[in-house]
Parts: structure tokens; C-alpha cells; sequence
């Protein structure tokens, strides 16, 4: 079979541009009723009857019998010994890949992720108490899309914002371990781990059974049973995001090899059918020379298929009047991820107001970005990134505002908040606060 | 009717009492099935049909019939106007307690709310880009909790983020409108704003009609039609939080006036008959003082019967073993709010982990914090302060990560991204590093 990959191509001058990339860009979050009815009465029973209902889902689910839920616990030794039966290149590359990611996350600490107080002129002390969660759940897919960059890019920040005890949640399909995934969480020291999945997993965590704790919050990418069960139990615990099809925009001046490019959109469009891929460029010579590139280098590569029919179904190749233009677009898409393949990428990059993540340069290919620049590859997707950004160690810090009003503060403050509260019928309110008055 | 308030007393040292404990502290925030499916019915058809549908709800459910949405625009004319008839100390209150709102707002975007940047050895760039939301809904509840303290709690960080437009929507059942709430949108810097409440107001925000232009994210508190359609809309846009009732947890060590203990009780009981209000207290006579201190200022408070249920219902005194002990109990809830009525509160203080905000010191009333002390009285209600912290100006911004990787970068990270890459059965990750190697 010939393969063949032709993203839609646009032109901003056509006159049914904005029909045809609306067409293109749209993709419905919509909840399915059928799996929202099914995570439900999942999630109730995980529940109601713990540890033995989540045996029976992983029998029936993952085709993984298992008489207790010590045999889907994995030991710290496992974890180990998977680490240290992984060829040197693959166990060094993890390491370096986690001492960047923890780097990164470090830093991004110093960035308000610290306890700080100020006192005003009355001596009254206002500020923020910084500290980490103390149980957290990460879900890693597994099967097909299992991979051990997800475990670094959760449990990395979740350690080094000071997280006591990070559970992992992995499914075995058929109980089929992928020893990349486990030795990630080792070198990123997940406390717990089990082989559970699904709705059945993130009940689990979210409820706690005789075997597995309850955590504080749950993040990690998911299948749509995920996805419905995370946002079922928010409110009981604290979730990330909803995460939807990955995509990437490609921001082009011409100026970079077509063929990286090319292949840039290729890594995207190998994740998954529905991920989406497009390049957005004032030069239409270069985007024809980006489509040779995609025609000479896609038999090239093994996920060819899934690449086709992403590019085929969702990519495109939008021809602009402008860097400019192409600018304004990028900001209604509001891409996870945002290449500015340019010669001079902070000329634009002001201009860039909604994006999980930034690439600045040709250099900067978003696969670099994914396993070890620093900075988190869980990005908001869908256009979330108009109101929500990466993971970070924020995610698993929580603030607590401190007030320690003083005596000279407490008669300002309390004739403002007398007013206000018998303003709002609230007399009490105003009675203490008055009491504080000398 | 003589009425009395008799919070459960408690003693740690009981043989019963973990479970008089669990059971008091017992809230169940699980949603009515009945109130989710219509709350979907009306998002769905808001979605639809826009303002028709929008009209209809409003007119159905508020007794507010308009024949146009124009009618149900609150003018910045109005909005000052209710200003300027105020008298003039709630004018000055509400300008006070704003400008300390303001500050404390201003100063918390100085704690990692702008864009930072570092390069590391090899010149690689990364760091996260800070940017306010586009257009954000405030939702502030009308009827007999209408609170213009909390349109400025909402209002004042999104305007100190740099939130481009905030569009306010308040519920005004039968057509009444509240003077102070409307005086505080003009004080707070709002928009535009709708007099629409419920689900239908939720879902005009969130997909937006043909006059309620479409928000990022909506924040604010409201009923449980309200917490069920920002739940649903999760996701299309961001939200806050799920409140649930309000609590404040006093711990004592005998030193403060008893008398204002019991007023910092019952500041919380007046809200809500579902409200808690509980102290934790290692002294068994002070315990008694307090109580006395609740028979005697009962009577005295207009909004005595709905404190009584509370307390009777909700409340606790608890006579622990120690302040140690009390700290740890606190931790357990994780309460709303947190009063450390003690002469060294900074002795207290490092224990407690988890609320939503800390009131350090007698003169530290709750009701200072809410109305005028600085920092949000928006906080995480339910024990979601294990994983949630108080409405702030990150809550209207987002971060993008921007990442540039120099040549010399590029060769260091396209060799570990490529071994990471193979490993996840990612060729295109792979090669698209690899092409950028010398």
C-alpha cells in the first residue's frame, strides 16, 4: 500500500477560510453518556466495596486475574531491578533526562512556590504559606502509549515540590510490564506503584481501599473512561487537566531546513489519529517544499499509517499574508505546542499570547522539549492554554493565606469590616470585629 | 420561642470519640442526580439557543421576565450610580477594603505571577511567560447571600492579573437588585454586567450567546445548580472551585476573651444553617466560658435562629489533650478557615498544614479577613484545602514554558531525546532530534 499524506491547505486570502479552518480546528471534548454512566457505577462500587472491586474490573478489563492486591502492588525492588536490567545508553538517558526535569522544577519553585509574608504600616503581617500535598495519585497509561517520559514529567515535579508519598498507577494490559515505564519510576522516586487502570484505578485513589491509599490530588493523561472518572472525582480530590488530542503548530519564516519541519509535524501526528498538526507560514514556495518533505520522508518512518491519517484527517498547511497574521492565528488555536521556527523568534514571540509551551528556534524541535530540555510536556491541549498552563510544582503545592492582624491594625480593619457586614446583614460579622475595637 | 445553641462537646480522650468526631465533620458533597440532569437540560439548550433560551430561564426560574437581554445589561452608568446614592461611610468602606485587596493583590503577583527566565551552561533558554486570562465570568450570588464583598474578592485579582474584560453575572430575583453589590462592580473595575443568575447564566458565560460574550473562566461561588453547571463546563472553560458550606475551626489556649470566640463562632453559624463553626480547646474551663458566652450573646443577634441550628447541627466544642493535639486534629479537617487565638501563635502555626487561610492572634478576627485584611476570603471549603488554596491573581493568569535551545544544547539533548524516543516506540521524536545534530 502507498501511503500518502496531504494536510488541508488554506490560504488566508481564500474566501472560505474561516468556514474551512473552523471546520478543521473543531474537535468536541463532549462527554460520551454511555462511559459517563458506566465510570459512574464504577466508581461507586471501587467505593463501595474497595480492594475486591477493583479485582474484578482488572480481571475483566486488563484481562489481568490477580487473587489479592499484593500481586498488583509492584515492590520498590522491581521497580529497581527493571532500572538496572535496561541497557546503559537507555539508564543514562533516563538520568540525565530526570536530573534536567528536576532542574527545571527546582528553579520553577523559586518562582513563588515558596512561603513569603509582609507586614504593613499597622503591623499587621499578610502573606501566603506555601506547602506541598501530602499524598498524591499519578495515573501512566499503558499498552500502547505507555511511556516513561509521563512517568519523569508527573512524579518529578510532585518530588521535588516535597510531595510524602507519590502512588503510581500503571495498567498491564494482560499483565505485560513495559520495563521502561518501571525503572522511570524508580529514577524518579515514585513511592508506591500498582498495575491498575481505568476508571476502576482513579477510583481507587480517589476513595482510597484497604490496599491502596487515598491521595490529595490525581494527574496523569488518560483513555476516555479516564478522563470522564478524573472529572467525576474532582471536588473529593484535585485533578490537572482534562486532556484532549496533543497538537502542535508550527510557526514558519521560511528560514528553516523544510525537513525539519516536516518531521516536526510527523512527531506530533504519530502520537494518535486525532492529534493535529499545522504549519503556519507567509511563504508558499516553503510550504511546498515542507509537503515534498513530507511526501520523500513518510515511507521513512514505521508509524507512517497513523502519521497519514492524522495529517490526512485533522493537518494543515495554512499559507498567511504575515508572520504577523500567522500570530494572530496562532492565538485563537492556542496550540499545546508552539514551534516559532524562525530566524529571529523573539521578534514574534511577544506577540504569542495563548500556548502550552513556546519552542524559540529552529534548534528547538518540540521532541527536545518533550524528554529532557526541563520544562513539563503535560501541556493543556484544546485550547486550554487560553486559561491553564503546564504541570508544574504548583500543581502539587497548595497556598494557606496567613493574617495576623495587630492591635493598632484591628481598629482600622474593624470599623471598614463593621460597615461592610451590616451592609450585608451579617451581625455577627460586625459584632466581632467591633469587640476588637478598643 | 427561646432558643439556645449547644455545639456538640467532645473530648479526645473519650472512648467514642473518633466516631462522634467523623460523624460532626460529615458532609457529603455528591451531587442530586435529578439537579445534574437538568442543570445539563438547560446548558445544553443555552448552548442552542443562546439568549432566547437565556430569556426563558430567567423569566421561568428568577421572575424577572425582559423582552430583550439589553434590559438585563447593568449599565457602568447604573453601576455608578448605586455608588454614588450609597451613604457615605459604605462608600468609603467599600473604596478602603478594595484599595487593601488591591494591594495584597499586587503584591502576590510579585510572588511568581510574572515571566521569568534563565539560561543554563549550554545557553539553552527556558523559563515560563506569565500572561492574564483574555475575558473572565464572575458569578456573585443574589437573594439573601448577595455579598458585595465578594464581587470585589473576585473581581479585584482578575483586574491586578491584567484580565482584558470580566463580566460580571448576579441573579436578581423578581428584579431586585442589591445597591452595594452593584456599587462594588463599579468599585472593583467590572466590565460588564448581566443580571443572570443559575445554570443559564453559567452557560451563557461558558459558550456564550449572542450577547454574553463567551469567558475563559469562571470563578465565584452559588448555589447547587451553579456548582453543578460550572462542574459540567469544566474544561470548555476553567473554573475555581466547588464550595461547598463554609467553616472556621478556632484553636484556643484559653487566652483570648471568651467572648470573642464565641462571636468568631457564630460569624461563621450566621452565614448557613449548614455552616460549621467548631473549637479545638485543651482547656476544659475555658471550653465552659465559651459556652456561656454563647447562651448570653445568643439572644442578641438578629440572625439567632439560623446560628442555633448551625451550632446545634454543624458546631463543636472539643476539649483536647493538648494544643499539639489540637493542631493535629485541625490538620485532619483541614478547615476553611483557621484561628489561632493564642498568645504565640507563631508557636502554632508550623504544625497546621492544611487550611484555607491562617488568622494568627486574638485581634485577628475572621470577619477582618473577610471583608477588608487583604488577601481572598474565596478559599477552599469541604477539606479541599489538602489539595486547593485561595482565589488569587494565578487563578487569572496562565503560564506558557518557553524554551530555546541553542545549537550546542541541541546536541547534548537531541542524544538523550532520541535513546528516550526509540525506547517509546516514537521514531519521528527521534529523528526530528537527530536531524538537528551536527
Amino acid at each position: 500500500m502507498s501511503l500518502s499524506a496531504k494536510p488541508l491547505r488554506l490560504s488566508t486570502t481564500q474566501p472560505d477560510f474561516e468556514a474551512q479552518f473552523t471546520a478543521r480546528l473543531h474537535w468536541s471534548a463532549e462527554q460520551d453518556d454511555a462511559i459517563e454512566q458506566r465510570v459512574k457505577d464504577i466508581l461507586a462500587d471501587v467505593r463501595t466495596r474497595g480492594d475486591a472491586a477493583v479485582l474484578e474490573y482488572t480481571a475483566r478489563f486488563d484481562g489481568l486475574a490477580a487473587a489479592s492486591m499484593a500481586e498488583l502492588e509492584l515492590t520498590a525492588a522491581e521497580l529497581k531491578a527493571a532500572f538496572d536490567s535496561l541497557p546503559a545508553e537507555q539508564r543514562g538517558a533516563l538520568q540525565q533526562a530526570a536530573a534536567r526535569i528536576r532542574r527545571y522544577h527546582e528553579w520553577q519553585k523559586t518562582q513563588g512556590g515558596e512561603t513569603a509574608t509582609y507586614r504593613d504600616e499597622d503591623g499587621t503581617l499578610l502573606g501566603q504559606k506555601v506547602t506541598p500535598l501530602d499524598r498524591v495519585g499519578i495515573y501512566v497509561p499503558g499498552g500502547k502509549a505507555a511511556y516513561p517520559s509521563s512517568v519523569l514529567m508527573n512524579a518529578i515535579p510532585a518530588h521535588v515540590a516535597g510531595v510524602g508519598e507519590i502512588i503510581m498507577v500503571v495498567p498491564t494490559p494482560k499483565g505485560e510490564k513495559n520495563p521502561l515505564v518501571l525503572a522511570a519510576a524508580h529514577v524518579a522516586g515514585v513511592s508506591r506503584a500498582f498495575t491498575l487502570g481505568g476508571a476502576q484505578a482513579i477510583g481507587a485513589l480517589a476513595y482510597g481501599t484497604q490496599t491502596v491509599p487515598k491521595v490529595d490530588k490525581i494527574t496523569g493523561p488518560g483513555n476516555a473512561y479516564v478522563a470522564s472518572a478524573k472529572k467525576h472525582v474532582f471536588g473529593t480530590v484535585g485533578i490537572d487537566m482534562i486532556a484532549g488530542p496533543s497538537e502542535i503548530l508550527v510557526l514558519a519564516d521560511g528560514s528553516t531546513p523544510p525537513e525539519w519541519v516536516a518531521m516536526d509535524l510527523f512527531s506530533q501526528a504519530e502520537h494518535d489519529e486525532l492529534a493535529q498538526s499545522i504549519l503556519l507560514c507567509p511563504d508558499a514556495a516553503y510550504i511546498d517544499a515542507v509537503q515534498r518533505e513530507i511526501d520523500r520522508l513518510l515511507p521513512t518512518l514505521p508509524r507512517a499509517e497513523i502519521i497519514a491519517k492524522s495529517l490526512n484527517g485533522r493537518g494543515a498547511l495554512i499559507h498567511t499574508r504575515s508572520m504577523e497574521e500567522a500570530c494572530d492565528i496562532s492565538n485563537r488555536i492556542a496550540p499545546e505546542h508552539l514551534e516559532v521556527s524562525s530566524r529571529d523568534p523573539h521578534q514574534w514571540e511577544p506577540l504569542l499570547r495563548h500556548a502550552g509551551a513556546i519552542f524559540l528556534g529552529a534548534y528547538t524541535s518540540e521532541s527536545l522539549g518533550d524528554y529532557c530540555a526541563g520544562p513539563n510536556h503535560v501541556l493543556p491541549t484544546s485550547g486550554t492554554a487560553r486559561f491553564s498552563g503546564p504541570l508544574s510544582v504548583y500543581d502539587f503545592q497548595k497556598r494557606t493565606s496567613l493574617i495576623e492582624v495587630s492591635e493598632a491594625g484591628a481598629q482600622q480593619l474593624g470599623r471598614i469590616a463593621s460597615v461592610l457586614a451590616h451592609g450585608e446583614g451579617l451581625q455577627a460579622h460586625a459584632r466581632a470585629a467591633e469587640m476588637r475595637l478598643r
